[in-house]
């Protein structure tokens, strides 16, 4: 299946017809609103609506600069949006949008992507096992690995939703508490620990009642879509400050997702099942089919004062123990309302071996064997000045649905009065 | 200084000419607007704000059904305004209310009131010291009690926004994972040891940009108020879900508030210091000057099938080791960027005895000493049917400034598929 757009063609090309991920863009001057990618283009969609080339079964929504107004109209009006754009965009199909192409495509290269959409709250999970295990080893031992819940619950923390940016936003190093270990009292400063955690991110598009849990299979229905996220952490002000309440400072500077919010519907043909479990989980989280999504990821970091990108680590999705449908029926199981536009972290994505973890904190294993990087610089975390990149794709057949680069560069700390 | 309103001079008014608590209202079939709470009447400030009677330096903010527009025109307003409602109702003040009182003054009893702003994010702390020492004493014994780290950083966690609801909102007892001490496994439920957490929400009014900290001073001016804050817990859920990461779903099924928000400028006369540190804060969390108020609370238990309340305890919220203040300006350290409607919860407040305990838990020391009620019955943990009030207010000379109460009652839980 091609589109009429032949940079859309592409067997590299991120945005094939195939993907159609959502967005919020604008160009200088003008009011952010919602487009979808397309080869090398945007389409869009606010345009489209006022011209009655697409409907969304009420008011304009796409006037908006976030997608929730348009999450809001549910999975119905999802998907028959998306067959929609995929009729105006395919090779054959109606013709009146490239027949109009001009007032509807914008290049990609002339846009700014913003926030796609309003994070309602950001919710952190914590499913990679690898990861878990691996961390679990560095602070008790590989006995005491994982804590004693962790094959029974997708263990989640509540995050900071006001910290969350879109791709190629710098921060500030933060500064916090810091307290070595032989040290009497903390000390306050820039943290020396600044990591990465590579995490996939699920976009919640409709919620539930307060008091009314869901199913995982209602709870799948009510994930717009995925996007790459990179949960930054302090592991300094971390390691201080969370017990017994879990993490807080450490992880409320930043977090970066990618631009693009790919649906669910693009990554249906890229379904695959959890791992076989290793203790049996409570009939609540039983998931009536495939819910994890097989789609590669990789950890790209191109040192302060260089050009060249090493790539540190690839890995997948599927390594996941838990899937975002059955984080999100936890999340529900006490009777907690979710609205649109929550943001479920995954959880870092660690493989099996030291070129496929997913923090530096696993890489350089707590500092002890620094990663080399080409021209003999070395890291255990990250530099002033080090930009990340997270890159991810499910491979089809002849097509790629990608989600965009999720990038940001640390700036040095802010100083103290 | 008295009101020609004459309920609001009688001393044991919540509600006098010095409080001016701001809420939410609405009569049967109305918009849920903006208004302030003197006597036993509401002003209604959308109407005030159409006939021109007051003035908010900007286009319309009171027609809201939430503060958040008002509390981001910032402190000179909140200023302005007071000094405006206060002359409209002072004895002897400008006229012109008193002439069309009839058009502008709504009975507290023909009025529905409703959450008061929309909560951005809601974070709960744990700053009373008898508080912590008491559950760390029970967990870990009392050499172990307090944290490493509680000495030195007002302990916090992100906790559930969109479950913080409005007095008066009943709720289902949640269902969770529960795990008995001597079980093999967890088994999923309703929880057995449901609880209260008597606390103080501050309401942040004006935000910081992200990677911009706030000093303490700071921190204070941002405040636009308090409120009563019943954090709800299930603490079986809580103690099996909560390592490594904390609180998630033992806390995210319902947080009650009160009508009401009580400004600072209403509780300025009532400032009161943070005790004496044992331990150097670091410099970032000094106080300039006293952060915390003189506000008594207690807590009522009216039983299932009962019409007859008893107080369990009364406290101060003076007793707190850190103010809201410097929770906030801990909060933005890491350049974390807070938002007008964030709502701090101050952590559990207990006295130094049973008679003044802020959750059940620490009354029944963990269920081993049940409180025995007047009618013989007998609590641990909270029965399905039980109602529980907060209720607080300083103690000023001839006045007192009143919260409005804090109330839920326990639904059963909802039966499983």
């Amino acid at each position: 299946m091609t589109s009429w757009l032949t940079s859309a063609n592409a067997p590299d090309c991120d945005f094939p017809l195939q993907n159609l991920p959502y967005g919020v863009f604008s160009r200088t001057g003008e009011q952010p609103r919602c487009g979808v990618a397309i080869g090398d283009q945007v389409l869009d969609l606010a345009a489209l609506e006022r011209d009655g080339l697409v409907s969304t079964g009420g008011g304009p929504v796409f006037p908006e600069p976030a997608l929730n107004a348009f999450m809001e109209r549910g999975p119905e009006i999802w998907a028959k949006v998306r067959a929609r754009l995929m009729d105006l965009l395919r090779d054959g199909g109606n013709t009146i949008l490239r027949q109009n192409a001009d007032a509807f495509l914008i290049p990609l290269s002339d846009v700014t992507l913003h926030l796609p959409f309003k994070v309602s709250e950001y919710t952190d999970f914590y499913a990679g096992k690898q990861h878990a295990f691996n961390v679990g080893t560095m602070f008790r031992g590989p006995e005491n690995a994982l804590p004693p819940n962790w094959l029974h619950i997708p263990i989640g923390y509540n995050g900071r939703a006001s910290s969350v940016v879109v791709s190629g936003t710098d921060f500030h190093r933060p500064n916090g508490q810091l307290k070595a270990p032989d040290a009497d009292a903390p000390a306050f400063g820039p943290s020396r620990r600044l990591d990465i955690e590579l995490e996939m991110g699920a976009v919640v598009g409709t919620g539930n009642p307060m008091g009314k849990p869901v199913t995982v299979a209602e709870a799948d229905r009510m994930i717009f879509g995925y996007v790459l996220l990179n949960d930054w952490s302090a592991r300094d002000i971390q390691a201080w400050e969370y017990q017994p309440l879990g993490p807080f400072q450490g992880k409320a500077f930043c977090t970066t997702i990618s631009p693009w919010v790919v649906t669910r519907a693009a990554l249906e043909p890229f379904r695959t099942s959890t791992p076989e479990r290793e203790k049996p989980l409570l009939p609540y989280l039983a998931e009536p089919g495939p819910m994890l999504y097989d789609i590669a990821l990789e950890v790209g970091l191109t040192p302060a004062g260089s050009g060249e990108e090493t790539v540190l680590s690839r890995t997948n999705y599927s390594t996941m123990y838990y899937s975002a449908a059955q984080q999100l029926a936890h999340h529900t199981s006490s009777g907690c309302p979710m609205r649109a536009g929550d943001l479920l972290g995954s959880g870092t994505i660690s493989g099996d071996t030291p070129d496929s973890y997913g923090s530096l904190l696993e890489m350089s294993w707590g500092g002890k064997t620094p990663i080399t990087l080409p021209d003999g610089a070395t890291r255990s975390f990250l530099k002033d000045g080090d930009r990340v990149t997270l890159r991810g794709h499910a491979a089809g057949d002849g097509y790629r649905i990608g989600f965009g680069d999720c990038t940001g560069t640390v700036l040095p700390a802010l100083k103290q009065d």
